[in-house]
């Protein structure tokens, strides 16, 4: 797994609200994509597991300027922890080198059995190994 | 299972665009919860059935006005057509007696099993009855 | 302004992603009704302003259990802090009495002239007041 | 303006519900997409106009089959029709050459002022000139 990664994105219509702005939920989405388009670069999908899944357990922004209709911009994602059940990431949002947002996330790993309730478990060895070659490299 | 159904329904902000009014994507979803809510008043659930899912085949929109921030709305939906394995809605969005939009949305019943493609069926007996009794009625 | 409000609110299907539980970046939109809604409980309404905008700042949620379709929640949302220029929020989300989730919002006061950036200024006094007889009440 | 274009999109996580499929009024929005990147291909923006805006007036889709997290599709954006105040387009989506819905979207030219009612105008020359040189191409 890279330990960063850098999604380019364009503000959609439908993302803004009538005060002429990205709505703010906006921003945990583009870092959940940033996210999963991380682990797609390492050959891995967040919902490719076999029973696996990963739930968010905290997320969290800061906003400091606003995003608008058309506007480019770059999520900048890192992997900031890591423990055998959780990775947390932060993402900072920037347009045209200004710092737009700053958002976190802490997600945990469970196994997931249809009608069962979800349970938490270890990172699987064979995803931690990706994690480890990329604080390795 | 009832013939029509009138939901209340208030616009939220994130549901508002750049352009201050509705976004259009969102009538498909305000359609979409008298549908739900329809069948909850009937004692069903939309996504209770054994193995029975209701992918959308058709789903239109005619727009006649916008609807705003706050606005109280109401949808009226009725079941305009029914086959062995379809059932067609229209909605009627209207606020303060005028009509805003109006819709129409045709379901298909099918059979779901994990990790099989959905397979069209006919529409369950003890469903059916309830829309016999509506019809009748 | 009253210093708390209680929305009850249903999951509806459109809240659901493919793991079969609200996708979280809902969370915050159920926050925001919550808080959409205690204003109007007040005679106000947060886009009502003449050229007053309330920008979020930061929003953060810990996430607990899921919810998932059609499960009925309440969320309990309070006035955590207030300074001249910001409020903070707090919202439980519960269901059936069980905490789910727990988010916080800080929103700015600022004045929004079309083609000018927003600029932070003082909660207008007619709003101050409003939140002050809710501290004395 | 082009007569047709083509959006390259891969399904994001949260725009799939619990079925395990994309949510039907994400199609909409990815319609609008195309049309969007449309005008942007042609130098326009399609809030760019100084008081103009294109609300829809119809929108419809049939659905064929589903989308699923992470599968790329293609929206085949087509100008099918237009006169003095409204323009008709068709989009096919498809993913690896499979057509899996087709949509249709009507917009309508109005003017808007700030605090008036939106008003039917005809389409402005140069953004018209730009359609008779697709059409003559």
């Amino acid at each position: 797994m890279p330990s960063e990664y850098r999604l380019k994105r364009r503000v959609q219509f439908y993302e803004t609200d009538m005060a002429g702005i990205v709505h703010f939920s906006w921003f945990f989405r583009y870092l959940e994509e940033a996210e999963h388009a991380m682990w797609r670069e390492a050959g891995l999908s967040i919902a490719g597991g076999s029973g696996i899944a990963w739930p968010r357990i905290e997320a969290s922004f800061e906003f400091h300027r606003p995003l608008r209709f058309e506007e480019e911009f770059e999520v900048h994602l890192r992997i900031i922890g890591k423990d055998a059940r959780t990775i947390r990431y932060e993402g900072v949002i920037s347009k045209d080198g200004t710092r737009v947002a700053v958002g976190r996330l802490a997600v945990k790993c469970v196994s997931k059995t249809p009608g069962e309730p979800m349970k938490s478990i270890d990172i699987p060895p064979e995803i931690d190994a990706l994690f480890q070659l990329a604080r390795d490299a």
